[in-house]
C-alpha cells in the first residue's frame, strides 16, 4: 500500500510569502533585521530552529522568552496580513481525487493548531483525515518525527511513503525518515535546490503533480 | 575602463518580499488571485510585462486602466508595508568603496522616481551618481535599454560593463546588452536559476561580492 504525505504551507496552501513578510516585520520590530531571502529559505523548519538560526545570523543571543514573543508576534502579523487562506492550484482537487480513489494520504506540518485550522478548512480536509502537526511531536522538520508519526497513523510502511513538499526541510526530513520525496516549486525554492535536497521529481504545484502521477510509479 | 552597473531592488535594497506581498494583495483585491512564487519570479521585469503576464496566468484580459489601477494600489500597499528601506548586507560599504577607488559604477532599475528615492537615500547614493530608472527609457528589463542607457551615461564601453543583479530579468537584459553579469542570491532566486540565465558568478549578497571582487577579473 503506497501512501502520500503532504506538507501544508507552500505545498497545498499559498502562505509562504505572507509568512516571510510577517517574520521579517516581527523580527525587525525586535531589532533583528534580517534579509527576506534568508527568512524564505528557513520557512518550514521548526520555529525553535528558525529563531536560533536568525539569532546566529544577526549575531545576537536570543532568550527563550524573546523567541516566544517574536513567534507570537509573527502569528498576529500573519493573521493580519492574510486573513483568508488560498489553496494552491490543484490542491483541493488532488486531495479530493485521492479520497475518491481510496489512496492513503495525510498531512504533516511544522505548523500548529489553531493557526493551521483555516488552511485545513480552505482545503476542505474532512475531519477523519490524518493531519499531524507541530503539537504532536517533540521535534519538527528537518527532524523526521512529523513524517514518521503521520506514517504510523496512516498504517503504511516507511518504504511505501512518498513525501510531497516545497521546502528543503521537507525533503531532508523525508530522507532521514527513509522515505522518497517529490518537490513542488509552489513555495518559491528553485528546481535545483529541491533536487539537491533529495526530491526525485519536481513539479510546479499540486495541479502539475496531479497530472503527472504516472511518473511517480506509485499508482 | 571597467564599469559596474547595479540593479536596485533585491540587489542593494531588501525590498523583494515586500514587493511580492504588496502585488499579491493588490492583485487579490482586483479578483486576480495568483500564487506568491509566480509573482516572486516576475519581480524586476517591467510593470507592463508583469501585469500582462499575470492576466495571462489568471486567464482574464486586463485593460490598461485596470493595469494602471493595480500598479498604483501596489505602490500604496508597498509603502504601507515597508515604510523604511533597509540596505542589503554590504551594499552601502561596496558603493562607498567603489566611489573611493574611483571605479566607474551606476544603478539601473525598473523602479521609478519617487518610489525609489527612499531606497537611494538609505544607500547614501550621492546626487552625482548615475542612476537610470524606468522613466528614462521606453522599455524596462528584460529589454536591454536600462543597462545601455546607464553605460552611455557612464561613458564606458559595452564590453567593459558588468551587470550585478538578483533576478533572471537583470541577467537576460545584460546578455541582450552584450554585457557580462554577476548574480546575487539576495533577491531569493536559486543559484542555478541565475547561472542558467547567464551569470558567470553568483554570490550571496553585496558583502560577499565585495569580498570576492578578485574573482571577477575586473580590478
Amino acid at each position: 500500500m503506497r501512501a502520500l504525505i503532504f506538507d501544508l504551507d507552500g505545498t497545498l496552501i499559498d502562505t509562504v510569502y505572507a509568512h516571510v513578510f510577517a517574520w521579517q516585520r516581527a523580527l525587525a520590530e525586535s531589532g533583528l533585521a534580517i534579509d527576506g531571502w534568508k527568512i524564505h529559505r528557513r520557512i518550514g523548519m521548526s520555529g525553535g530552529l528558525f529563531t536560533r538560526a536568525v539569532a546566529r545570523e544577526v549575531g545576537k543571543p536570543l532568550s527563550d522568552d524573546d523567541a516566544g514573543r517574536i513567534q507570537a508576534r509573527h502569528g498576529v502579523l500573519f493573521r493580519e496580513l492574510l486573513p483568508e487562506r488560498r489553496p494552491l492550484p490543484g490542491a483541493v482537487e488532488l486531495l479530493r481525487w485521492l479520497r475518491d480513489q481510496k489512496i492513503t494520504h495525510g498531512i504533516a506540518t511544522s505548523g500548529r493548531h489553531p493557526e493551521i485550522d483555516s488552511s485545513l478548512a480552505a482545503l476542505g480536509v474532512p475531519a477523519d483525515m490524518v493531519v499531524v502537526d507541530r503539537g504532536d511531536v517533540l521535534r519538527a522538520k528537518p527532524e523526521p518525527d512529523l513524517f514518521l508519526k503521520c506514517q504510523e497513523q496512516l498504517g503504511a510502511d516507511i518504504r511505501d511513503c512518498y513525501v510531497v513538499g516545497d521546502a528543503v526541510w521537507d525533503l531532508l526530513a523525508a530522507r532521514r525518515a527513509g522515505m522518497l520525496s517529490v518537490g513542488l516549486l509552489s513555495g518559491g525554492y528553485g528546481w535545483d535546490e529541491l533536487t539537491s535536497a533529495g526530491a526525485f521529481r519536481v513539479y510546479r504545484d499540486a495541479a502539475d503533480l496531479h497530472r503527472s502521477l504516472d511518473e511517480l510509479g506509485i499508482l
